[in-house]
């Protein structure tokens, strides 16, 4: 437990592992933000050598605001630390994420990434992934109607992503995002082979295995850390 | 054995199976573009209902000067039939295929069609795939660096490909190119399965279970059938 001293003791926490000469990956979203404020913040105070890369166009936006030193993770071979957020954490902390969209570069940027660690509130534990959120599956729009029919044989019924103003969806690599239900009896691992092989599946917000550790915001304000075992 | 009555048998042998009411998928390439001919010339001597499914623009601008009736394949679920060529098949009607860069349009256009028919000419035929052809892989360009790093530790040293001009050359989806040389120790559907599991990976020339039938051109003009067991 920490506790809590300043006005965002998750967000510190989640950069507090980051020392000088590391390559740093930056989520996407709400939480993720946060942990680039705190990060900045420490830049500002400390002698903190450290590049950064940007798992979308948004956060590469928030962090040139605060000058952060950007790389481009076109040409980065490998990432030291990841923090990042999710929108559910099973107890096996495993994640749904990508209701922003950005789950494809957030996932490679995981993959690339040595740590990977995921910041969330206490409301996004769940004991089953799909309990509040569905499951966003990114696919190129030429494959659009194939697919779903693919996932449906999957027993997978979903919608695809409309932006407020009723125009289809985009994710930063162009491509559409169909939004799918899972149920009670899906099997997550079975589920995640089964999407990787289907082509024109450009990713999906099924994170099983990408979490290292998972901060959690407790209702008090203090963070929790679970490590995976 | 078919023997050859006209000038193009093999594009003929291809085509030959189509039936109206069929959803036909057309492959890229040369030896594709010998299908979408013949097909053009079936549609002008005979009542033949059928639609068409693209699966490049190449293809795409060639039916449309054929006036061949074109589907967009992304509001098509199924396709019946699809003919496309390969760069080297082997005694397991294995195939190599993406030398022109369609490889991710035309793996999802054959995972959505029922029967799956690839024509060569006899210099296609290899013992194992990577003879004479280098596989290549399609990636987010996001993703270029670290995904190179991931296939030297798979050791496949790739070059990105260019376009004649120097530039860097880009698939229809805007990916780029990786050309690796494959060796005889390479197991290709272990290959295969690392592949899909690189984030960022969009595609790539491996269509280790796709072909139903390989039609083959002979030396001497005719054409002889390869059925999968």
């Amino acid at each position: 437990m920490y506790e809590s001293q300043t006005a965002d003791a998750l967000a510190e926490a989640a950069v507090a592992g980051i020392e000088s000469g590391m390559m740093v990956g930056l989520g996407t979203g709400r939480t993720a933000s946060r942990g680039v404020i705190a990060l900045a913040e420490r830049l500002r105070h400390e002698q903190l050598d450290i590049r950064v890369v940007c798992t979308s166009h948004a956060t590469e936006s928030l962090a040139r605001f605060h000058n952060l030193p950007i790389s481009e993770f076109a040409l980065v071979e490998r990432v030291d630390f990841l923090f990042d957020g999710a929108d559910e954490v099973d107890p096996g902390l495993r994640m749904l994420k990508g209701s922003g969209g950005a789950m494809v570069r957030e996932r490679l940027v995981a993959w690339a990434s040595e740590r990977c660690v995921y910041m969330i509130d206490h409301t996004k534990l769940v004991d089953r992934l799909g309990e509040h959120k569905t499951l966003p599956i990114a696919v190129m729009a030429f494959g659009l109607a194939s697919i779903r029919a693919g996932l449906r044989e999957l027993g997978l019924h979903g919608v695809v992503r409309r932006t407020i103003t009723g125009d289809l969806f985009l994710t930063d690599n162009g491509n559409l995002v169909i939004d799918v239900a899972l149920t009670e009896t899906t099997d997550l691992e079975e589920l995640c082979a089964s999407l990787n092989d289907i082509p024109g599946v450009a990713g999906h917000g099924l994170f099983l295995f990408e979490a290292d550790e998972v901060l959690i915001e407790t209702a008090d304000g203090t963070v929790e850390r679970r490590a995976r075992k």
